[in-house]
């Protein structure tokens, strides 16, 4: 059978039979804290682990036959039994738990594993006291599928804003534009991003996750920070460019960036000018500008895209 | 040139050539509210709309150039241009939405329209005063691609629960099993469904999206609170099954259910028995079940999903 | 020693000793779902709770003495413990709790206990099968300080809206004024509201709880139907002076109400006209209205209100 | 007539005038974002206001005349016009808010103005490219009442944690206690503290605000992190003894610490040690330990506490 999608038989009234697709299931949001105090100075890890499993589940959805329904509880259960060896990378820890379900459970020929990491800075150099460093997230997705293992790594919730070097003119005018241009605004977002690696790059164990998450939150910092910004567009795509040029290990990057607007205040009712000093910071609606930034050749489309928001 | 994916060139230093893939933009939560007071008996329509272009924008990504940028202000603009002359149904407002856009501007090949709805209760079958039901938000979501448009409608955060004829028994059990089997438990979860429409049928009007959004809605309740469950996954599969069995104008559908767990309180160490009365509702992790349930014959995978979740 | 606030001594280099002032401590949100299966048709009981104790904890503080400090747990505990002979109302479920804790523990002279309750309706009539009603929640803190009881009601999350018969004009205009008059706009607000219960009464056992929440729950919301309104203070006067005039049990009534504003759009760019149809529910900044309606002669202030939010 | 309470009188049929008591109204939440770039090394202000105005609004409220009630918009546009001539320290861009209102308008005696302040860090030292800094917001508020100004300053969102040095033992046992005791256990909690300055101080101008902010910002994480916690009412002690030691202008300091619960798991069924290094982090239910620590002789009471949460 294939791997991901069941097909199933019951009647059906329309003339169609109605069957099983694709599916998966899981526990989500396993909440791990690994504290590592081999030495004085401890070390913290803090993850929020989601498990799903692929493979032959028709049974449990035709007839209530949980035979081969490897408890959600149970997979939580694995989560924490292998932290007690370490968690390392969140790409690497989900890499064990991918491995582990796919060769003990005949049936369950493959998996999506995803991790949020959470940071924490020590306070004031203590060896074990931290503060929760909450200015961005790093997120992980492990995908097996076929036999192969494709690895997405991530930053979210990283908010970034210019205050001046943005511009945006030069738009096309229709009866419903009455948006000014304009060559001088702030310009702010969200960084969401996820990349995908190179599969045989992260299966030969070449990659260091964490030195390259590190190098890539830089990057893009560097990309928003530097650019001279015509349209977020633009800003993005050398953010992207930037990280692709840097990691050969990268196939592609795929960016979800909300405009968050700005709106300078018309202060001349009250005699005031307003030299880009004074905004409000608007709620909703965001612009929202989305992207894949890849390498020629590279398929348009990969598996673990379709069970993962690249944008969505 | 292919609608969604464009092709671009800048210099790479790793020897690959860096290019643009698939993209999209545009404005996000754009809240409307519209009364018609066609009568002394007003009715109300609440919609949160994101509209999002597919198309030519490689030079606004390359070289800043905004010329094929129709602004995400104008796409709010228009939202609330069109809203003047009603909405109807989140779909058919969708569909005008995404008419527009790409038969205005040649560049524009296709589009994302997405809506979420909110409910309102007359107070006291008050010709104008309301309160807002928020027991469920209903979505829809309007794909255009390849001069094909696509449909999905939905329903979110409809929670529900059964107090009994819930069983969890029969799995396998490893080295990491604790869990109990029971044969009396609550099942509680969120429902988020997706369905898709047979898009010559909603092509020819003849679909009237209120009316099965209010009969799919009632379908997955009955489902389940008939089911005597055995699996979230058998409750699941028969809850949609009903909706295909009544709805031939449905294609598939997709389910993603959180396994809300509710764990029976220990009162043994007081001295109090718990005969399945007294519960912890715990907030994390949860069990988190997803699968499509389509008809024999329909495509595992349509593009529409690609970019909206169906489960992810 | 007084109930609450303690009094202690250490040194401080700044010329004052340094001194523990009022204190409480607890478990907060304690989910707690209950269910009455005595017959076949069950019922659910749904709550959020958390209990607080007041006393002398001067030692707990001070020298990390947790002599008197009973554990949080034993309170999370306490309340699953109590729950297994049934919840009844709120009110009377945290009047239980509070005469534990002041009776079980000599050094414990009062406590806050608080719960908010989530509803649930039938599906369909259904035995044991329940959607969550969503529309609004329960609120209830019960207080004990200096031998007396105190009892606190409310609602909130209870969203409503006037299409029309919403005028606001005749403000005051100054320098900073740039606001229109209306004779027309839409009124919205999520209505919190906390009522305080005369001691006595409540104490006599006099109050059938559940009955006066969904008769003020109707007062409310026909209080807010009815008015034509010239000011949302006017508007929430109005609503609490008819829970106060038909329910003599209740002393004092606070309200706070945002001002959820619905800016009419301007589509005459469009060549478009706008009758009071088109509308942006915006989210942020907000009005903010707050008052407490009361009875002649109850003093402004009690000490409940010091440690529950009537408004801030 | 006093400044906050107003007396009104309308009929009422259960034998008690129904009147107006305490009330305040304004505009919430004011998202102001000001940059300045008096040269090209710019500087950012980021800002959410609420503005609320006490005194004689009876009228409002009992007829619906507006005639007192400086509209909220109108507030809203003196919170951007005042942005202009800068900031500074959110205390004192309350205080004169505060100020032009009292004085503007004869019928506002007073005042609360609160504001949180969030942080942005420059991006690699640019001069115009800004992140978030999300891991605490600063808080502030200023009331004015019966001529008199008081005000309070605040952190939230700081989240720490100790991974050893932290104990609970001790506590009392009864019938609901099944709590182990433990030496060793993980101490973690959201900081939440509001700091009361002595009002002459403050309005002397003797108290550089932001200097004072940072002070007790390192003074609470240094706490936090040198006490050998034997219950987190003695390590909330430690903290708020340390700032009043550190700074005579502040009379007392208020805290809610969520106990944020690591439990160790339980690996033994697996065959595995766990000697303190994984941990299930839960969310719901929490510790609550709240308490006030001032200088002797301070009046328990003070009405700014009345109406912003100290804890509850």
């Amino acid at each position: 059978m294939t791997t991901f999608a069941s097909e199933s038989a019951t009647g059906a009234e329309t003339g169609n039979k109605i069957v099983l697709g694709s599916n998966q299931y899981g526990k989500a949001e396993v909440r791990l804290v690994k504290i590592t105090r081999d030495t004085k100075r401890h070390e913290i890890e803090d993850l929020n682990v989601t498990s799903q499993l692929h493979g032959d589940f028709l049974a449990a959805h035709i007839d209530g036959d949980n035979g081969h329904v490897v408890a959600t509880d149970t997979q939580k259960n694995t989560v924490y039994a292998f932290a007690r060896d370490g968690v390392g990378s969140p790409e690497e820890f989900l890499a064990r738990l991918g491995k582990h379900f796919t060769s003990e459970f005949d049936w369950v020929t493959g998996g999506r594993w995803a991790a949020e990491q959470y940071f924490w800075d020590r306070i004031q150099d203590h060896d074990h006291a931290f503060s929760r460093n909450k200015s961005e997230i790093r997120t992980a997705v492990l995908e097996i599928r076929d036999g192969e293992t494709s690895v997405l790594a991530g930053i979210r919730d990283l908010t970034v804003l210019k205050s001046t070097a943005s511009e945006f003119r030069g738009f096309p005018r229709d009866k419903y534009t009455t948006l000014q241009e304009t060559d001088d605004r702030i310009l702010a977002t969200d960084v969401t991003a996820r990349w995908r690696y190179n599969s045989k790059t992260a299966a030969s164990g070449g990659i260091d996750f964490n030195a390259v998450y590190a190098s890539v939150r830089e990057l893009l910092l560097a990309g928003f920070a530097a650019t001279h910004s015509y349209a977020l567009q633009q800003t993005m795509f050398e953010m992207g460019k930037a990280v692709l040029e840097a990691h050969p290990e990268i196939e592609e990057i795929r960016f979800s960036l909300p405009n968050k607007h700005h709106f300078l205040v018309d202060l001349s009712p009250f005699g005031q000018d307003n030299p880009n000093e004074v905004f409000f910071a608007a709620d909703r609606p965001y612009g929202l500008i989305e992207a894949t930034i890849t390498r020629e050749g590279v398929p348009a489309n990969h598996t673990i895209w379709e069970n993962t928001p690249g944008f969505c």
